[in-house]
C-alpha cells in the first residue's frame, strides 16, 4: 500500500470547515493537479469562489472557499472563431465526454486538497443551479460540478463511510445478477435508516405520505428523491440548452 | 509537495501494454480505492474485462485488463422493488449526478493504478458502444467510462502532456473573457499540430474537403470531431434508453 492509495482508501467528506483562507500556493497546487487528468484539450473551467456574498448565496453550509467545474466549450469555441471554424457542441457523445473531463479535473483537486489535509464536500445541486448570471458565465459553459474547500473545523470521522462489498459492485468479463439475500445484506443498514426516519415522522405527516402511497421507508426515500429531482430537472435542463446541448432534438 | 500530488501532476497516458496480468491483490486495492470515492449510495458497477476475446471487441489497443465504470441503477432498483419501491431514475439530474458518481469512482481507479506504476488510457466510445449483450448488462445500466489498464511496455513521455496554463481554466468568483492573444497563445500550438496534419493530406483528399467547405488545419480538426461525435451519437442516445433516461421526453 502506498500513500496514494492510503489516501483514497481514507476520504472523508467534511460538511464543517474553520474559517481561515486556503493558502494561495496550495491553492494552486490543487487546482494544477486538476489539470493533469486525462483530458481532450481542457475543456472545462473552474469558479474559484471565494467572495463572501456568492458563497452565501451557492454553498449550502459555511465555507472559505467553493470551486465550480464547468463544462467549458466558449473558450475553445472563441479560438475556432478565431480561424473561422465552429466546435461541434451540439453532441450526446460530447456532452458526456466533455462532461467526463471536467469531473475527472475536480475529482484530482479533491483528491489532492485531502491529500494536503483540507476537508472537501461536493454539492450535488450544480447542474441545475442558475449560475450564468453571479458567475458572469457566458453561453456554451455548463455548471458541471461544485466542491466546498477548507479546513476541517470537525474531527473527521473515525470509521470510513459504509460502502457495499466490493463482490457488490465489481463483475468479472459478465454482469452478474444479484440475489434478493445479497440485495438484503448489502443495502439493509439503508433501508432501516429509511425506516427509522419514516417511523420517527410525525402522525399527521405520515398519514399524508400514506394517501400519496407511500407506505414504508423505502418508499419514502424514493419519494423524497424523486421530489428533489422533480425540483431541480427544469433548471438542469436549462443549463443544457445554456451550455450548447440541445437534448430533446437528440434522436 | 506530497507524493499523491506529485503522482497527479505526473500523470502520463500509457497506450502500449505488457501482456502480464495485474496481480489480484492489486487490482482489489485500486478497484476499492474507486470505491471510497464520495458517492451517492454506489449507482455504478465495474466490469472488469480479462477475457481475451471481449478485450479484443472492445478495447483499441491490446491490454491484459480493461475496467468498464457503468452507472449501475438495476443494482438499486431490484433493492428497492423488494420493498415495492421505485427509484426515479428518469431524470436528468439523476443522469449527471449518477454518471458524476461512476466517474469519480473510475478516476479513483486511475490515480490508485498510477500509484503503483500501472499505466492507463481512458477510452472514450464507452457511451456509445454496443456492451449490454456483451456483457450481459440489464437495462437500467448505462456503460458510462472505459480505461485500459496494464504494465506499460513503453517509457513513459518524459515530459508531461502541454496543458494551458492555469490562468486559461482558473476564473475567481466571475468568469472573464479571454483574449485573442491569448486564446492563441494558449492553443497556438495545437492549431499548428491541425495544420500540419491538414498541410499533410494527399492533394485529392484535401481537394475533397476544400468542397465541403474545409480550409484549414481547425477546421479539419472540428470537421473530423465532428464526424466522430455523429458516427456514435446514435449508440449514445440508445445506451441511455437502455439505461433509463428518456432525454427526448425532459423539458
Amino acid at each position: 500500500m502506498n500513500q496514494v492509495i492510503e489516501s483514497l482508501l481514507s476520504h472523508r467528506t467534511i460538511r464543517s470547515f474553520r474559517p481561515d483562507p486556503i493558502d494561495e500556493e496550495e491553492l494552486d497546487a490543487i487546482l494544477e493537479a486538476g489539470t493533469r487528468a486525462a483530458t481532450h484539450f481542457q475543456p472545462y473551467s473552474f469558479l474559484v469562489i471565494d467572495d463572501a456574498d456568492l458563497l452565501s448565496a451557492i454553498a449550502p453550509y459555511p465555507a472559505p472557499l467553493a470551486i465550480l467545474a464547468t463544462v467549458d466549450l466558449h473558450r475553445f469555441q472563441q479560438y475556432m472563431a478565431l480561424h473561422d471554424a465552429e466546435y461541434p457542441i451540439d453532441s450526446a457523445m460530447n456532452l458526456f465526454l466533455r462532461y467526463w473531463d471536467a469531473v475527472l479535473a475536480l475529482q484530482n483537486v479533491v483528491v489532492a486538497a485531502e491529500s494536503l489535509g483540507l476537508g472537501t464536500v461536493y454539492i450535488g445541486d450544480a447542474p441545475g443551479m442558475d449560475l450564468h448570471e453571479k458567475l458572469g458565465l457566458p453561453e456554451n459553459v455548463l455548471p458541471a460540478g461544485l466542491v466546498l474547500v477548507g479546513h476541517p473545523a470537525q474531527e473527521p470521522p473515525k470509521e470510513p463511510r459504509y460502502r457495499v462489498p466490493l463482490e457488490a459492485v465489481v463483475h468479472r468479463n459478465r454482469y452478474i445478477e444479484p440475489t434478493a439475500d445479497q440485495l438484503e445484506s448489502w443495502y439493509g443498514r439503508y433501508g432501516e435508516t429509511f425506516d427509522e426516519r419514516y417511523d420517527g415522522l410525525p402522525e399527521d405527516e405520515r398519514a399524508v405520505l400514506t394517501d400519496q402511497g407511500v407506505r414504508n421507508g423505502v418508499q419514502h426515500f424514493c419519494h423524497n428523491v424523486a421530489n428533489f429531482y422533480r425540483g431541480v430537472d427544469k433548471g438542469v435542463v436549462e443549463n443544457l440548452r445554456r451550455g450548447g446541448f440541445h437534448i430533446n432534438d437528440w434522436a
